[in-house]
């Protein structure tokens, strides 16, 4: 398949960089994603046999891509360091395990599900914006953290307290954790404090507490994303400035002035010596 | 009707600037959404009838309205490019179609309540606004397609492994996309979480995964904008700020320091003549 | 009562501006705010008594304190040209007014409620705070119209097509604009979007479309408001700065290096007149 | 147990940054979270007596932890000044007390849960987040006030009005506030004003115009933490700017400037006197 690689790198390198070859893998994507949500209405057996063999076609294109993607690339090595890559063989490789029926079938379909995620692997915007997404998460890491001490400490205390109240909201740790995000989410959060405020008259203190703390760090966190898009984007721009338009800085016109009072220096000097030899003459 | 047309033209001009025809239109268009909140009103039939003649006289003034707009436009080919132009023709135009009972009165009714839109193409500041809004659209193209694509591959998901559990909130594709959306909403979403949870018992892990993921993306979202309309209002700021003061920039005053610079050679050269000049005598 | 203005102006303008006495007044107001809380608990006709006498205590205090506020003010004619001055003394006259039983009962005990509103006009930086919110207000003046207007026409659309299916939720215009308030903030929306799909399968577009476009224009308002308030905090840190520092500006720069050239050119006018002289000797 | 203590102090100080001490400490208050978790659930007597036994270890641990950090303290008085200090003491002598059955119990036991919050008096980057979170809180404390007065208004005419709709959401004026702080956050309150309006048909006023000032309110909030918190970055970011570069300012070319015109007048008057001096020979 490989013998002379340096003309078949490059027709497949000339594949992959051809829009017409890009337009086509979204077609089948979009052709994926289709096949996947038309399986979820209730279809005659005759449309299902058409599936299947849909099915199958999409699956030989995609690992006739991913063939074309890795011949492509240029070091073998360096093609599954990328994140993408891997996502997508494996998605082909599982797809070409025959599925049986019962348990097995329902997980062949579930995965067939993320091929549509491959629209985020071909189309270069939107793996820009996921991985900026996912760089964004670990500056949120010490926030996401206080916020989730915040959320156990309230959930043992609800567990502890309400435990016997409704063991459905609070019967354990994990419940409670769950009954919190809720009211966090303002979700019948009135149900949940007014069934507590029955027995324990001021667990409203309990809710109202947690919806501060929780509204004002999660704020905290909004703001901290804003604060650091900004900085960036402004710190770039201003790089960007500087580079590209070859203004003169404050130091250009300080250089600028250190030569003119050089050369006052030097014409004074001069002027002495001619002086002297005017009055030698 | 266009015997004199540079004269004509220049009454409808001239009339179209006139604040007072101005106001005179936007009173009949608040008229006209009155007569549109009235009818849903269980109203008398002489009231009614005051109102099919209110509403024959409104659109009678409307349609003089957009003749005088056509003839003062200076040219009448570009009229049909405005898109506000169109839109004010067509709600007229539809207006004027005899209406008989039944289905079609309805959608009479409907195309009627259209006309308080023209609030938005007479009023300059909301057209501007309702611009503004629009231009926005496309730069958050790729995000609502990253959205659309969680949401596609949560409703797969939903669909397959909740179809049997509540076949109205997870029946195919498309109503379980409704379900997430209203799950964004964080509206009635333990409910539907609860139900599924009976069944799968780890099913809680989908909708908080779902939630963050949304929220987030919408996060990113709303910080574009900003970012986006910040940068913008910033560089239109400096622009404008550059050109109206004259304030001299680094350039002029290097400018200004080259010219000293020259004048000061200037003077060297010089000197050094007459010093020749000088010893020479 | 004003036998020697001049002597009992200064009584009251030193009065005005001590520290202890608007410490008293708050306390007073503090204490009102109590009354009214008060009486919304079932209590004992001693205590109601007792309230009945404070309520007059209050008021008498009231009355004395705007008296010494309009005495002490310099110019008599200005004091109700303040707002906060006519609100002041409206609520006192009010309160002055003997209340009988039965209905104008409960509207004296309301207009009782506003006293705690003199809050405001006591502490400064809530009333600085008060008049930034109200200047606010008109910027967001074309934006409110606009979403006015959208809710406008949703609601003549729901009420026209909805109207039967349920008339407590759609049963006219302005019952409608309330439906749809509630459907913008997300409370039990599903519920009235679900009754409408069993009529009309695709009613959820009305809903979706509506949710898309109050959310945007809510989101512009927003963004409308923080740039506005960044743009003023710029422009105003700025002025101060300039103003502050006196720091230099590029003008001055100019200035100065104008003047060096003026000079170098004074210079060289004189040497060539040496020169002349020297030559001519 | 302080004989060298020269010699010791560098023991535990050096222990206190020793990273693995840390970690082992981090570890600790985890193991102490699961085991407050754990209690949660039903568990067998024999497990139960495992828990006793390491919530004993762990109670020593933080001891011999506290005792070590007041050591390696160098001045033992400044030691409770630190308020992480005082709390972890606390923390750790009230888990002393050996705690009977019943009431008391219970409370040992939600003791217990704040030890969790010794994991952001432990991690540095966790005590910083919190020290922020308390920081700005003063900055809102007008906003808040202004926020409660509108409160107790609205909670004030509520109960006065609605006291006898449904006296267990407007009873007196403390339920009355809960119940708006509900209709704040949008939970069900659309109930809550259907309930009012059987009685009072315009009460929708009451509920949409709290909803519109408390919204506005919150804006300005979150606006003006925003605003400050930009900034502080700001200023903070063009100090360091200032300090760091070195960069030339305004009044430096200035200075510059004035030294050159200086050198020019010396020049001039030298030259005069030279001249001068020429024409005296």
């Amino acid at each position: 398949m490989a013998n002379s690689p340096s003309i078949e790198d490059n027709i497949f390198t000339r594949l992959m960089a051809n829009k017409a070859f890009e337009m086509f893998v979204v077609t089948v994507i979009i052709l994926s994603a289709l096949v996947v949500g038309a399986k979820t209405y209730p279809i005659p057996p005759a449309a299902l046999k058409v599936l299947a063999v849909l099915d199958w076609v999409i699956t030989f294109i995609f690992l006739i891509e991913i063939c074309i993607r890795f011949i492509a690339e240029p070091e073998k090595k360096k093609f599954f360091n990328k994140a993408w890559n891997v996502f997508d063989t494996l998605i082909v490789v599982v797809s070409l395990i025959p599925i049986e029926n019962g348990e097995m079938a329902l997980l062949g379909r579930l995965i067939r599900i993320f091929r549509v995620l491959r629209m985020v692997s071909i189309i270069p915007e939107l793996r820009m914006l996921l991985n900026s997404l996912v760089k964004a998460l670990p500056q949120l890491g010490y926030v996401m953290l206080l916020m989730f001490i915040i959320f156990y400490i309230y959930a043992a205390i609800g567990s502890t307290l309400f435990h016997d109240i409704n063991p459905e909201l609070w019967g354990d740790i994990t419940i409670a954790l769950l009954t919190l995000f809720r009211v966090m989410t303002f979700e019948d959060w009135t149900d949940v404090m007014y069934e507590t405020m029955e027995v324990y008259k001021l667990s409203w203190i309990f809710y109202l507490t947690f919806i501060f703390f929780t509204a004002f760090a999660f704020l905290n966190m909004i703001i901290g994303i804003v604060v650091n898009v900004l900085e960036e984007e402004h710190s770039r721009e201003r790089e960007e400035a500087a580079e590209a338009s070859g203004e003169p800085t404050m130091f250009d016109l300080q250089d600028q002035l250190r030569e003119i009072q050089q050369q006052l220096m030097e014409m004074k000097q001069e002027k002495a010596q001619t002086t002297d030899a005017l009055k030698s003459d």
